[in-house]
């Protein structure tokens, strides 16, 4: 059989790939050993929105009286909301595949290997193809501790099916996959303990809206340990033992369950990518131009497996990115605004450059602040709390990046993305009528 | 005293005139006869969405069971939601304040009168000003239904500081202010019947999916007369016997209490207008061009009292363009992008064209819809419940119009906007990295 495009892996960079392409006219395969969407659709994203939204439910619930609502008890069934989290899977994995069959995309299940640019074995089948997408994602990196191999830890995986609710949780790893669960388990009750290596959590994001996450999520009860290294795990009486260091000296920690989310790595092994012979980047990642392509001709790399930003969303670009420049349609990539997102409650999002990046590179800039409670809406709907929006602007007044704290930061960070895309100006926000009152209104008053 | 800039009226127009003009140096007197912050922060925009809110945790602590959540017995308390409505615009009005007073405006309380288009009398006091903005805002319009002098009736004033639930109301006028009110009171329990003259609720929205929005609240219990005409108000034994008629016959309704929300008009009596003698359109409207400035130079005219579009958010562009203008600034009003909210549960949003004004000026489109559930994170939130994204797209792919159904439709409906006012493609917005999983996503799978 021979295809236009076959695709290794099926996440939202292969399967965005594979209707772009099937879209266009394309002959297209697919490889997917698991189930398509990935981690972001299986295991990921979609999967921690749908056990976070419960637990926000639950805090609404616990929080009513602040609204002049009054809830006596309120209770959860962990069991109950895994199960829910298996149906969103369900459908939309459903979703994915009546979209990519209407494509006539050819899906095939099971692990391939790249023997050859043209050419791919799936079991006893030999696939020929044009061309080749690889982007077999990435996996949970589970670092070297003395002890990791004698105790029992979770990673996202577990910690994503686990029905019985523990007492206490250690999360080694406080970027945005421990943080999402920190959430979670605390609106729910569990006593949890953050030890994050760095001097402050969500590295990557602006560190003054993460010390302020931080310490409402130590109001609510998370212990955070910064700065320090864990030096050891072993079994204690009633779970895992944490052994770390800091400024304070060594100590311990012992709680009933233990989540690993010290990062993830791209997935190089195990499909055939030594037969390519791809260049590398000083990195060790493999090296992409701006159109994905690879130093092969013909074989694009997109997603985490590219190594550049590890987001289903840039995926999603990549693989649009990719099929445009296999069809011959002019377009490139631009990473100058690629969003990130925390969905804590309150929510953290980010886009574009960081202070930290822009004085690393000596561009002058200001970092322009305003609380949340200048948005009525957000004053209407967040009682006793506050947040606060930043975005960074250059001397000619464009913007460069921006922060915000605050819901739904999630949903109102791509207005400032947007902007840095195209390279508006802070007063081009004001020629356009925001909806009032909305809490967006916010880059408005800027 | 004189000032470079008189402002009659401390609503939208008039706080965010008060606060450019100040900022750009202006000398600033603006005159509010009530409370700083208009209709709009005082007994509109502000308040409803704050009750809104809370009948929002409520409905979410009565259906916390589709996330595994268990709420055994909610209940409200009227009083202290309608207290937390006072505290909250107390909070924005100071807010406001604060503001202008930061900018050196002199803020005076009392009922101003125009006497030429240079003085302004307040008291027995006399300000003369170089510029004039009016900006009276608009008032309930009382419809002259026979026996509405005999009968007590709300406007929305009343149902906004009642504290006291009514069994039963009857709402005449199934616009945005009527069918908020309606979904205020139905979800705290009230049997609430919704009177339409039109042949849908929501005129100017698009009817298919406020058609949509309208069975959602027939399930949930709201009784609507569309393409009906209330012909009599009268006392009953326990409230108000409202008369109507419509293609079945003539019949009544009783309810506890009764609503009028028919509509607003523009406030142009009571503050000497009549002796600037500006030239009104065929609409009896004050005529302004795209500087918001009247037929008499130097005297602008923003927000409801112009008539053109009686929206808040409106209300503010206009200010800025107006005071741009006084200070020699580039800028013009653009009426092409201006959303309307009803912020429902779900919440409706549309901007830019209608289909029926696109059809009526014969330019060709393609409506393209799309499910909400096409959004993983819409699925994740939004258990049994679906919602549509509508975009109007011209010929050449340009975006003319949208609507949407489905939370959060209020903050994503300026990603619109934001299109049509740029002239942008529907192809455009796949440029753009939008964060996974958000729901405004759904604009990139157009």
């Amino acid at each position: 059989m021979k295809y236009q495009l076959a695709i290794v892996g099926g996440g939202p960079a292969g399967y965005t790939a594979a209707e772009a392409a099937g879209k266009a006219g394309l002959s297209v395969v697919l490889f997917e050993k698991n189930s398509l969407g990935g981690v972001c659709l299986n295991e990921g994203c979609i999967p921690t929105k749908t056990l976070l939204y419960s637990a926000k439910v639950y805090d609404y619930a616990k929080h009513a009286s602040k609204y002049a609502v009054t809830v006596p008890e309120a209770s959860f069934d962990l069991a109950k909301i895994i199960a829910r989290k298996q149906k969103v899977v369900r459908k939309l994995v459903l979703g994915i595949k009546a979209k990519l069959t209407a494509h006539q995309v050819t899906i095939v299940t099971g692990e391939a290997t790249v023997v050859d640019k043209n050419t791919v074995k799936c079991g006893e089948e030999i696939y020929e193809c044009d061309n080749l997408l690889l982007c077999t994602g990435s996996e949970t990196f589970i670092p070297p501790i003395p002890g990791v191999e004698e105790v029992d830890y979770w990673t996202h995986r577990n910690a994503l099916d686990n029905k019985e609710l523990p007492a206490s949780l250690v999360i080694v790893g406080g970027g945005v996959i421990g943080m999402e669960f920190a959430s979670f388990f605390c609106s729910l009750g569990v006593k949890v303990t953050v030890i994050e290596m760095m001097d402050e959590i969500l590295g990557g994001v602006d560190k003054e809206l993460s010390a302020l996450l931080r310490a409402e999520y130590a109001k609510k009860g998370i212990k955070f340990l910064l700065s320090t290294k864990v030096t050891g795990l072993s079994k204690g009486e009633n779970g895992t033992v944490v052994a770390y260091e800091n400024a304070e000296g060594a100590a311990t920690v012992e709680a009933e369950k233990l989540l690993l989310s010290v990062g993830r790595r791209p997935v190089m092994k195990g499909f055939g990518l030594e037969n390519l012979g791809l260049e590398l980047t000083e990195r060790k990642c493999i090296k992409v131009d701006e159109h994905l392509q690879s130093s092969v001709p013909g074989v694009y790399v997109c997603g985490d497996l590219n190594g550049v930003s590890l987001l289903a969303h840039t995926a999603v670009r990549e693989a649009e990115v990719a099929v445009h420049h296999i069809i011959g349609k002019e377009d490139t990539m631009s990473y100058r605004a690629i969003p990130g997102i925390v969905y804590t409650n309150p929510e953290i999002a980010s886009v574009g450059a960081s202070e930290e990046a822009l004085q690393k590179e000596g561009i002058p800039y200001q970092a322009v602040k305003l609380p949340m409670a200048f948005s009525g809406r957000f004053v209407a709907e967040n009682e006793g709390m506050n947040g606060v929006c930043k975005v960074l602007v250059a001397e000619d007044g464009e913007v460069l990046g921006a922060s915000m704290l605050g819901n739904p930061a999630s949903e109102l960070i791509v207005l400032a993305g947007i902007a840095i895309e195209d390279r508006k100006k802070v007063e081009d926000w004001k020629r356009y009528v925001f909806p009032h009152p909305t809490v967006g209104e916010i880059f408005r008053e800027l």
